[in-house]
């Protein structure tokens, strides 16, 4: 299943920005937009795709296919790359265990991963970036190699948040901030100066489908393009991991709901596919803002 | 379409508690529940329900239907009926404005119901209080007049939350609590330790609808009952309007959603119709708690 131009380079040989880097890639644009950033960077990416989750595109890059329970064949491949430094980037559903067939790398494993299925105090996330580190690999985040996707300070696009939806944007920054220190969500929508609607584990998708159903059925009213989403990352982001991110889909949604917005935290959300993300926004009306913690209110 | 047995008391006599209470009441069975109790103990009552709104079982009680825009009519047969202390109770949907005829009453208050419409830093329910308080008329709370009304310290039912439950009531509250401060919402769920779910402009009924609806997806998963929604007050919570509220409903979506139990801040929360609401709970398994702001966690 491996694929891509570069031959695997020699184990132990130059820093390890001359190595390939390992992307292992759950689902949506994330992995994608973070090998193109890096390759635009200069670097080489292997992508080891989880089967099942990953976007096709995986394919116009470098890579191997994984499946839930391979963890032998996955440690094998990423010896056999050269591979010393990685990100972990993508959505997964959580897999179906039962149909889970584990190989041997990932029995001789099975006490660690159900640990790190179970619980503790620290995120599944964290916890799989250690199990990652524990076996000599350097966890890196999305915007260590690919600087170009984080969100700046300031506007994105054509236009620009007015004063009038500073209060907005004040107050839902706040209800996220509030979100974050209990690692319950990472956004929020506020409109007419008051925070209608606060994400939990649902995500951003469906919050933001929720305020336009709300509209639609008369529970909230508002005239032409108003309010906002604000999304950033909690105080206590492992910037390595779970990253907030936004895209094209999220502005299409915001755009379909009436808002007139999106906010984000400057240096902690990702932007993926940023042109697209930027030509949504330009072509439906609505402000995209970078806005740094704190100076948001 | 005025009836009721007794007649109006004439006016200035007596302590208020003499005379009849006075119900404003919107949709659901918050004023019904609130007629009752009152009745119960002793008070004679009257209701004026909004047309549209209010629940067809007002007219097991004395009463007399407006519509919106009635102000003035409103007023009359306040005055009429002799009542000096009136309860504001049940849900109002936004009425449609370009509908409503206005009496000669509410053109006289405009300039005042539209301030009251568009907005400030209160609510518009403070603002819809402090309308009636400024027309001579005392608005009390719900548990002022129907003290049984309010959810007690101690476990209502047969079932009682165990051990392992603590620790999700214990984020859950917390969670409200913060959603309480910035004023967004009166319940959250938590399920495994940790928040899953939080109320924004949606309601209650939306968020267990989404908790069922995510596990349903398999984006929640958890076997048997498990997890719990917490309501409570805000901090700054006026006693008089919006009280946070549970009944037989509340029961039933949440045991459909598989949770294990409900947990309410005892003295600050509402449970309607408590004898089909405790009915419903001993039926489905789920427990009911009330339990004291702080002394949850």
């Amino acid at each position: 299943m491996s694929a891509g131009p570069q031959a695997p380079a020699p184990a132990g040989s130059g820093p390890a920005s001359s190595k390939p880097l390992g992307i292992v890639a759950g689902g949506g644009l994330l992995p994608l937009s973070v090998a193109a950033g890096a390759t635009a960077a200069g670097r080489q990416v292997v992508i080891f795709g989880i089967d099942g989750e990953v976007d096709p595109g995986y394919r116009g890059f470098p890579h191997h296919s994984v499946r839930w329970g391979e963890i032998g064949r996955l440690f094998d491949l990423i010896r056999r790359e050269g591979v010393e430094e990685i990100v972990i980037a993508g959505s997964v559903s959580r897999p179906d265990f039962s149909s889970i067939r584990l190989d041997f790398g990932a029995i001789v494993n099975l006490p660690r991963i159900l640990a790190m299925m179970i619980g503790g105090d620290d995120t599944v996330l964290q916890r799989v970036v250690r199990f990652f580190e524990d076996r000599g690999l350097r966890v890196v985040g999305a915007q260590d190699v690919a600087p170009d996707l984080v969100a700046s300070v300031g506007t994105l696009g054509r236009h620009a948040p007015q004063r009038r939806h500073d209060g907005d944007i004040a107050c839902a920054f706040e209800a996220v901030d509030l979100l974050g220190r209990l690692d319950i969500g990472q956004a929020a929508v506020a409109v007419g100066g008051r925070v209608v609607g606060v994400e939990g584990v649902e995500g951003t998708d469906m919050l933001i489908a929720r305020i336009a159903e709300l509209r639609r059925i008369g529970r909230l009213r508002w005239k032409d393009r108003d309010g906002v989403l604000v999304k950033a990352a909690k105080v206590q982001q492992d910037m390595r991991v779970d990253m907030p991110t936004i895209g094209p889909a999220t502005v299409a949604a915001a755009a379909a709901a009436g808002l007139a917005g999106i906010a984000v935290e400057a240096g902690r959300v990702l932007v993926l596919d940023r042109r697209a993300t930027i030509a949504a926004a330009d072509e439906t009306g609505i402000y995209l803002v970078g806005r740094q913690r704190g100076a948001a209110a």
